[in-house]
């Protein structure tokens, strides 16, 4: 496991024990947990223009940036509670994608890998 | 920025250029993405108590680590985007957390610190 | 089509107009928002037991109340622009899952139809 | 209630019945449906640019209406077990949001209520 990931999944699992949170922190809570932060990082973008979307005002980044981390901390709290590595996990999926888009069938298209 | 982060955020850089995908990949679009697979992910719990979510069938467990993958690859894609470092925004909301639910007042209450 | 949907769908389009709201209510960005106000919908339950969401406090039934009618209306924005009839879709989906979950297969599981 | 509204809860709740699925439809994981189905809408728009999203293919407005009909479906379930009203609840928003966006402030901005 990485260190770095290591670390913050041992800060979080004392934050959430000093508070008594663990009844609630279910796979299945954490999971809608994580689905509603994602949200929340989508709501900042949901009426900006593409172009819009790549120069955020300083005071718009920031606020993404506190979303993404509400997104990546309950990841890494699921990962906790079912004892998965997330970057094993997607090191495994980088090479599955490899196979399901081969570079020459999915150059310049957004298709699915099932409609390629 | 953690190594194996980095390493990571590069690995799908390539994937994307050589693919020519770059044009797809707007702040906004990966924040789509990244939506839709937390629900994705969240459609494995949605009809399983918060009992059965902690035990899940071996099968089930490794198709909710693939789709963990790849909301960890769209959160890593749009932090490159985005310049930011998602293990220090993690620590930056832990410590914004701890001084929202302080411990006596958080404990055993799943209230937003607002109610609380 | 529904009357009362359509006389909702009439007051949306009249509300937006007024508002010069037509440009950021691209199908795109409605389904967005749709997608938003859904998870701010769950974000009510995400820590509740099964039991407790099934007798809401009065206070926090008001607040479902307002984000089951956001969902709404831009479900029928989406439909408006997208020229879907929302009870007739409705109709056809109840028919489809009739054949894909004949009663005899389907009873007491929970299992997705490409399972049973 | 509108008839046509009370007609598609009816066969919902039979449809239901007949397959013993009362079990699963907590209200917590109506929600949770809901939400995923939100996002399976979503994901129909999320590599389309806005204009391409106006002018969907046939075969993707199809699967579009079909996504439509299941989060319509999931939401009149969800009102029917909280006893909710979709139509008064929609109108009630409506009213609400004419207060928090007065046509002369909110006109041709995105902007949320709190910061016009």
């Amino acid at each position: 496991m990485t260190e770095a990931i290591q670390t913050l999944q041992d800060a979080l699992s004392k934050f959430a024990k000093e508070r008594d949170w663990e009844q609630f922190h279910t796979p299945k809570n954490l999971a809608m947990a994580l689905s509603v932060e994602a949200a929340e990082l989508l709501e900042h973008f949901q009426w900006l223009t593409a172009e819009q979307s790549k120069v955020l005002p300083v005071d718009t980044r920031d606020e993404v940036s506190a979303e993404v981390a509400d997104v990546f901390l309950y990841l890494l709290q699921l990962c906790a509670k079912l004892e998965i590595d997330p970057v094993d996990a997607a090191w495994k999926k980088i090479e599955t994608n490899a196979g399901k888009y081969p570079v020459e069938r999915a150059r310049g298209t957004s298709k699915k890998y099932s409609d390629l």
